[in-house]
């Protein structure tokens, strides 16, 4: 997607240690227009939705672009909670998660009652990187016996071993800024 | 709000102890075509945003909303993280709020490049109870000498002390259900 790659560029920043900072439009202050360009893109590389009847998200940055695509698609939207909040008092559906970055694991937690054999999924997230949370999205999609229509991330690390560990599952990924590099805080696209 | 209202009575549920539980369509599973009505109402409830230049809210419920009311006015949205994130690398705004739901202070985070004396900002969150976080907002925003145009919440529990403590200061509120009761489980609108 031309139009986020060239705001990467001009907005984001590599620092030391492999971290792209768009902490301006995307994972703290956000751009709401780009998010919806963002979520057409999306919806428009998932063949429009055909078929999907929820989108699932993970708290927080992955909220404002998921939300523009069940906004697209009419579909409600789940987000995936880090701490198990006391409304949750019927069923909850929970996996462990180990975050690379913190170097610990962490609880994710979703009312059972939103996910059911009936629904075919679309999980959307702002970044891919070693996949882990994206595995457990899926853990929690099969605990459910609920059908998996694809995976959209905002900005994949593909020198991060994320995307051929979806892959190799199968799952249709569609990334709309692949990075290649980020070595010598150089931004680098794949191609 | 009239369509909200009746949502609440529907989709709600309120529970023992005070507890609105609305994670069916407002802070868990979200009804993206709800926010964008809710985000509709709150623009014209603020004079059709008429000077603001900035939406804050705090992840993760407030997101969604607030998202939306960006989107419809065009301005930039802010999330206050709860936790500090590493790529908040330069001058970090924080204060410390006591939730009242956890018995426990966290700090409420921003980064200060995006906000400034030249702001005029919006507060948009899901719900209004104790008024601490609200108070918390209000605090970031006068360490940056910045302006209140004033503050939008979907839930008002009008039962609880957050609505005067910000009135008294002053403050334009703007919640579009007002509940005055939640005894015996039963939900009370406020007239």
């Amino acid at each position: 997607m031309e139009q986020l790659k060239q705001r990467i560029l001009t907005d984001g920043k590599s620092l030391e240690g492999g971290v792209l900072k768009v902490d301006s439009f995307i994972n703290h202050q956000l751009d709401a227009h780009l998010m919806m360009d963002i979520a057409n893109e999306f919806v428009a590389r998932f063949n429009n939705g055909e078929g999907i009847t929820k989108i699932i998200t993970i708290e927080a940055s992955g909220i404002a672009p998921a939300i523009f695509v069940g906004y697209l698609l009419n579909v409600p939207v789940v987000f995936i909670k880090k701490s198990k909040p006391k409304t949750i008092t019927t069923a909850a559906l929970t996996t462990s998660v180990y975050s690379f970055t913190k170097d610990k694991y962490y609880d994710m937690n979703m009312n059972a009652e939103f996910l059911n054999a009936n629904d075919r999924v679309l999980f959307i997230d702002d970044f891919l990187a070693n996949g882990n949370a994206a595995l457990g999205v899926l853990d929690l999609i099969e605990q459910q016996k609920a059908q998996l229509a694809g995976m959209g991330f905002v900005i994949e690390k593909s020198f991060q071993k994320g995307y051929k560990r979806l892959k190799e599952k199968g799952i249709k990924i569609v990334s709309l800024a692949r990075i290649s590099s980020l070595e010598n805080c150089q931004i680098q696209f794949a191609e």
